[in-house]
């Protein structure tokens, strides 16, 4: 990346769980960066960071504070992308949005590079990154889709705490202690930070990852139907989710089931195609036990593929573990991704 | 049941995990015992265990353990029940196997009493539980399969530790202190006694429960696909499953997915039949937050059912979230009530 015309580069929500790691990958990638801004919220706004050995303070972000950004990646919630992204575009930024404000607006490209890549060019000044549990899954789905066709996907996640930020990894620690304790837990957090009641996470699996919305899907769930169509460009593609939080602190797991539409395939097939798809890393030999875990998974950029099974009564349908790390592919590394291709494809 | 003539029961594999909540069922229950007999391998003979305010010793299990016994509730692996289950039958005792040994013999009954009951009938001396997973996935398919038929089912399971024995407990504890205090943890169990790796699940996620087959399935995946199409005589009804173990101590969860035959349905309906059904108890209200978890289905009897959606994209697809106490209904109280029922209808 360093060969390309470093840009100015603000981070919003640069103290976050995804803006740490948003700023470690600035650094790691060599990404061309003329200027670092830190924009945080007014309680964060004060702290010092890192950067290439230079100490930087985080400031309060402001609409102001876009003047001269070239690009703006934003991970501070979706109430903050909804009043200043549309501030950083007036001032000639581009905005990647790690929020879940503008993923389904028609003219906002929802992008995971490896997929739909060139949905990018036809931004307005905002691309959104989509949900995490999304991402690693279309990663998985699309060598597949465009080598056979794909006709039904069912999926039934195992998503770690980080996906509800860094206080719900303190949450996980210090219920599991009490627990061990034999010490009654202490549950302020999960499953939704404002919702209604909360359940201990410790020792446990919760049905529910963000609100219910009114069909009885929470919105987890209708965030990976409706985004994985857009990302695919398949509404007719039938999408079924069901999103279960554990307790785990990083990685996502994902058991998929698809239908494909080509006949006759066989698990070689599968295979074959995810082995040389981009960003895919195939981990699957039975024989010795081989295969993704969130722990195997963490900290590292890829989407790993294992237990590729076909089904006994089916011969379309075909099983998938998916497992990635949330906070990287599922949020940094994708937003990176996003932005260096604006930059390389010179489509800012 | 105390109203029935009381009988001799043998426990084998009385100190496993089992073992004691049969033990406990067996009061709790006020089950008819004449005489108790409690069996184990010769290294756990000896120690004392207290039933209805009596101390008792355990003995070792021999076939001659066997003479003048009515019932034996058999817990101690499928080796055991291999070599003793034969033997007691040839002294006239009833067997209610809990391992895999016997399940898919063609003249042994594989029952779980809300679903097929009258299979009990049909036994040449032994009578199998089914395994955990499939225990609750049938009591609640049952109903529905009944009312609208099934045409497809497709489960991810969320499978506690104690699946795999007190050890396998004793690990995840021990793992889970040592991830808090930054010590590297210890692997010595789990995903499988025998195979050749083990992995961490403290913070983790094993797809791997118990060995793979040569198909690239797990064991446990094969039971859940033969075992319930046995049960529910539905040799046609096409079943995949992913089994995946995960950082909890008691109850399973499953995501289960069905299409149905009939056409029209709501989730109303399927509701309905769950709300009559015996053994099992909806909770389901998206409103409240309400759905079953394995933390609140522990040390319960029933199978919880709870977000329960229609596919939005096949009108025919439901979802179910399927919760219940692996050790009770899955293993313990499931052999009680078979050897209930053997008294009750005078099938012994």
């Amino acid at each position: 990346m360093a060969e390309n015309n470093p840009v100015n580069v603000a981070v919003v929500g640069a103290t976050g769980a995804v803006g740490e790691k948003i700023i470690k990958l600035l650094e790691n990638k060599d990404f061309p960066v003329k200027e670092l801004k830190l924009l945080s919220s007014q309680r964060s706004a004060g702290k010092k960071v890192f950067f290439n050995n230079q100490e930087l303070t985080v400031e309060e972000a402001k609409p102001e504070s876009f003047d001269h950004i070239d690009v703006a990646l934003f991970s501070a919630g979706g109430s903050v992308s909804k009043k200043l992204a549309p501030e950083a575009v007036k001032r000639g930024a581009v905005v990647v949005d790690n929020t879940s404000a503008y993923r389904m607006a028609e003219d906002v490209p929802l992008v995971v590079p490896e997929v739909n890549e060139s949905d990018i060019q036809s931004h307005n000044g905002i691309i959104a990154n989509p949900n995490c549990s999304t991402i690693q899954m279309v990663a998985a789905l699309k060598p597949i889709q465009e080598a056979f066709g794909l006709s039904r996907v069912i999926v039934s996640t195992y998503q770690a705490v980080s996906g509800a930020g860094n206080q719900a990894n303190e949450e996980l620690s210090n219920q599991t202690k009490q627990y061990l304790n034999n010490e009654e837990m202490t549950s302020e957090l999960l499953p939704v930070k404002g919702d209604e009641k909360h359940y201990p996470i410790a020792f446990n699996a919760l049905p529910q990852i963000d609100v219910f919305q009114d069909n009885g899907y929470t919105f987890e769930e209708m965030k990976m139907i409706n985004e994985s169509k857009k990302i695919l460009h398949a509404q007719d593609l039938a999408i079924a989710a069901t999103c279960v939080r554990l307790p785990f602190f990083t990685s996502h797991a994902e058991s998929v089931y698809v239908d494909v539409e080509q006949d006759g395939l066989t698990v070689e097939d599968i295979w074959d195609v995810l082995k040389g798809a981009e960003g895919v890393t195939l981990q699957d030999d039975p024989g010795t036990q081989t295969y993704p875990t969130p722990l195997s998974a963490s900290n590292q950029e890829d989407v790993f593929v294992g237990r590729v099974r076909q089904d006994l009564d089916h011969d379309k349908g075909f099983h998938l573990w998916v497992v990635s790390d949330n906070l990287i592919k599922g949020a940094a590394w994708n937003t990176i991704q996003i932005a260096e291709r604006l930059i390389t494809n010179k489509w800012l």
